[in-house]
């Protein structure tokens, strides 16, 4: 009877995870159902996201992750004993599993060694692939392109998609060694985050502004970003941000005494939502469109509207400063009245 | 000759804006030459944006702003006598123009006054429209349509909208009377920011979350919501954020000593940004897409690769707290040995 190995997550993370969260067990597999594998991992994922999307994991389950394992024993048609396979198998040494979650890896180029299907070939490449040629849509040969955690599994390959577009590619991350490595892959710019000053050394790398940028770390490092080197119609693609997922006290969602800013992107992320700043100009073509709308709709009444009327120019001012300080309801309008 | 009263600007706003700020002066207006127009200002308007729009505006012009304008002498073919027109006419009592920053308000319902092409059926209506069809799309029936600054030109234009939709509309303003009227013109919630606690009201007004949220407002009041209540691929339009506008000092984008958090929003809007979060499993249907294009980089050696590799099941947790703190370069993964 085939055993597995098994991490289950025993206690709640708080601040940086430590050893006693977690648990080693030994297992005894069942025997196979028809349609089932019996798989033996051969390389194991850790990844950022693990420190959060545990939050709701049961304590006493086996930690989730991804995998590369070898199918060992098959009674399901779709796999042969040998076959190279992929998926979110979780921190286990063996496994017995229906397929449903396994991918077999037949897009490994001769010679590159199974790992990197949770590599570069794996979802962290994927995750660059996406987060910079669809999220930072509309990327164009020429745009400058910022990434940290820049010699992270994920950093590193937005750097080259970057350059492979014809991108200036400018990476942050937190060693010389690390800062090395990424100017031998082609970074046009590669810093020290711990030894520069951000906007400093941005500022000099980059002095007309960011197109697009990747941001695995969030915090101030986004903050600063965002604030003051983002180019118009910037995008900023929120693919993570470590540098808050080890703070404590890690007390929850709805925990409102936790600084906010801090945790902004965290949540952006998790929730996959959108963001976007607009001024209406950018949609001057389109103002027929809305005008015959609203028109429509007042003249069939579902539109209502109000307007607070401040007689006389002289008191522009006046009424700029009261409408700033919520005087109005409706439309603050000035009436000359000459 | 024609004449026209003017306000300038003369100072920079520091806090809110003060009357000693602007001054009024009076010009000759110069002869028509072909082409131009002579307008009387008839209703201008006053707009939150222009508390930030005019950083750049040299001092000693004219301030900015919309207005509706009888023209009143035409040598211009595109307009006649009497016609109605709108545009970006600045303070201005009168004006000559060559018409090209002037549209004639033919939009505009029969029996409605002409200053509706500065609210509802102008600017901030079309920036209603937009804001909530385009930049928080798609919009569905039976979602929950969250804007603040509820009460103001744009914000009553978003609820409405949002009920015309088929949405759940929820609307914060500045006062009881605001909520009043917000009640009055379809607002399915709404409350008065200053007298209720915006994280529990909203709990309860919208306990499943917000699936788009209209922010004029930005600062705590955004940051609360994104944190606390967006639901998964919540939408946000960042339109303006007055809470952030009228801060001492306003001392340009570059001031680092500004707290960061709180002016974001602001930036977002000026710049046009987009934020958006993601998870990689989004795009499981495009999975094979990626794994190609990586694949053939990889092929080709355009795309390098690099794994930090530790090797034992058993160090799983050593692997994954050092991969958090920042040991690794490149991919990090745990080589199963045994």
């Amino acid at each position: 009877m085939a055993k597995a190995r098994v991490f289950n997550m025993v206690k709640r993370f708080s601040g940086y995870p430590t050893e006693e969260d977690f648990q080693l067990v030994e297992q005894e597999l069942k025997p196979l159902q028809d349609g089932e594998v019996l798989g033996k991992t051969l390389y194991l994922s850790v990844d950022p996201y693990m420190r959060i999307f545990v939050v709701d994991l049961p304590l006493g389950s086996p930690m989730i992750g991804e995998a590369v394992a070898r199918i060992v024993e098959s009674k399901n048609p779709a796999f042969k004993k040998g076959d190279i396979v992929y998926g979110a198998i979780g921190w286990k040494t063996a496994f017995v599993s229906d397929g449903k979650d396994l991918t077999k890896a037949t897009h490994l180029p001769a010679g590159v060694p199974e790992s990197l299907a949770l590599g570069t070939l794996g979802m962290p490449g994927r995750t660059a692939y996406f987060g910079l040629l669809d999220i930072c849509k509309p990327l164009k040969s020429g745009d400058v392109v910022l990434v940290n955690g820049a010699a992270g599994a994920v950093g590193n390959v937005v750097g080259q998609i970057a350059k492979i577009k014809g991108c200036v590619a400018i990476g942050y991350a937190g060693s010389d060694e690390k800062v090395e490595y990424l100017k031998s892959i082609g970074f046009d710019h590669a810093f020290n985050y711990k030894k520069v000053d951000l906007h400093e050394s941005l500022s000099k790398a980059a002095p007309d502004g960011i197109n697009a940028f990747y941001d695995n770390v969030g915090g101030d490092f986004a903050d600063t970003v965002i604030l003051y080197h983002m180019k118009q119609f910037g995008r900023v693609a929120s693919c993570g941000s470590i540098s808050q997922y080890n703070l404590k006290p890690g007390t929850g969602d709805k925990d409102l005494s936790v600084p906010k800013g801090a945790r902004l992107q965290g949540v952006i992320v998790k929730q996959q939502l959108k963001i976007e700043g607009f001024i209406i100009y950018r949609f001057t073509d389109r103002y027929d469109e809305a005008n015959s709308a609203l028109a429509q709709w007042v003249k069939e009444g579902k539109l209502k509207w109000r307007e607070h009327v401040t007689d006389g120019f002289e008191n522009m001012p006046k009424a700029f400063i009261a409408m700033l300080k919520g005087a109005n309801i409706g439309k603050a309008i000035v009436k000359n009245t000459e």
